[in-house]
């Protein structure tokens, strides 16, 4: 499983502080705590503040970097900020997110050609994310396509179906179920593009729910057979790392179970 | 969810004193513990005591029946037991389990014709438990056929696909993995049947690995992925009851996700 550090956003409101205030030793044991948990990249989100946010995200690879020896993943809506901490970062970069947006697709589709990042690609477009599994898994063809259009290969595509609150379920009967929707698009996915990565930001899963962490690790279980191999998540959670790696024993993912009894004698599985 | 609960079982060291006994307390407050945890049927095994194994089936069963209002599972290798547990039962039993296996089939099917129980159909026959899904397939299809023929119909058949042991991988790789086949042969159960209920036996799946509930729990969730809605469980697991009822919001099978809500609210979630 392909684990991507979701805990250094400026959407979040604990976290906006250091950020803002550029608290590197801050920022950086938060990179280093994700890191010793299994994180692969360390999402970095500057998104929240509008002016300068170039030069922050910029920051934010670096501090990061400084710490860890690990990828980012460059998470905004502004593609001149992606494109400026493309332009510092240090191996390959992972760009979290190109859409179906025509505008967010011109603005950073040449910025994906110049650095050749990994790149989330999210199943929604000007019309907004669809109500239904096939509309979804269309956007990520269409996404798909223009990536490899711009020298992206599949292996470096993580398609995210858009992972919604469960509890939103829609009482008009017009759309599909928001859970079954994912299942089936990453199933549809996997059958179809078999290099692709299937990712997911799952914190938004429990949205109005009692016991979030509940459904979200579920949730995680649940796309994970559906094929999901990457996730958004927060690595600190032991509990949702424990169960990722007793599912991988479950779906044939972790050889002769070596890397869940390595976890075990590291202590690293709670139960 | 069908939650068969798998504690009152001979095979249990712990508790096969109170059945060798006919200890009726002990046996009671396991039988209204999982009820109250939620199980919707009582397994009974009585299968180590193969000397009077029908009578001490019988007392199983009209002991667990005076202390909750609830089916019972037969769960006996002899047919002569659960035809006495049968002939003492109220209400439409489960009888766990037929096999592929000829003597099997034959001793059980003229018992099943006449009571017309639920049963649970395991994937093995007398070559064994087949290495690979397709095979286990078969089996299944032999047997949902075969129980029809006796006027069970699909949707009292549970197909158990035989949960084994993911550490027991075939080094030589003649065999598929032992937790894929099991998904693989749900998804394919499923398509073919979607009236036939996918079950499985899940304490097994983890042996020969640490932190064992950790195991099993995560095999649920893959399990309920593939299609599975029924297992024999240990509901006394707070923490796996909690991660199904989740799983069952995720797979919409928790309409506006009132019974995780519920649960919630009687304190019965664990995070």
């Amino acid at each position: 499983m392909i684990v991507i550090g979701e805990l250094i956003n400026s959407t979040r409101k604990n976290v906006r502080p250091a950020i803002e205030q550029r608290d590197t030793e801050a920022i950086q044991k938060m990179a280093r705590d994700q890191a010793e948990a299994g994180a692969h990249f360390i999402d970095v989100n500057s998104g929240h503040f509008i002016e300068g946010e170039p030069e922050l995200l910029q920051w934010l690879v670096q501090t990061v970097q400084a710490a860890v020896d690990l990828p980012c993943a460059l998470d905004s809506p502004r593609a001149s900020a992606i494109e400026a901490g493309l332009a510092v970062h240090r191996g390959q970069a992972m760009v979290n997110s190109i859409t179906g947006e025509s505008e967010r697709m011109e603005a950073l589709l040449p910025v994906i050609a110049k650095a050749k990042p990994k790149v989330v690609a999210l199943c929604m477009d000007d019309t907004g994310i669809p109500g239904n599994a096939k509309a979804r898994v269309a956007i990520a063809c269409k996404l798909i396509d223009a990536l490899a259009g711009v020298g992206v290969p599949h292996s470096d595509v993580f398609v995210d179906p858009c992972v919604l609150p469960v509890s939103s379920a829609d009482l008009e009967g017009k759309a599909e179920h928001p859970g079954e929707i994912v299942v089936n698009v990453m199933r549809e996915i996997r059958a179809r593009y078999p290099e692709v990565h299937l990712s997911g930001g799952l914190s938004n899963v429990s949205y109005g729910l009692p016991k979030r962490k509940l459904i979200n690790r579920a949730a995680c279980l649940v796309y994970m057979a559906a094929g999901m191999d990457a996730a958004i998540i927060d690595p600190l959670d032991e509990y949702l790392m424990s169960l990722v790696r007793a599912a991988e024993c479950i779906l044939n993912r972790d050889e002769m179970c070596m890397g869940y009894i390595t976890a075990d004698r590291e202590g690293k599985l709670v139960v």
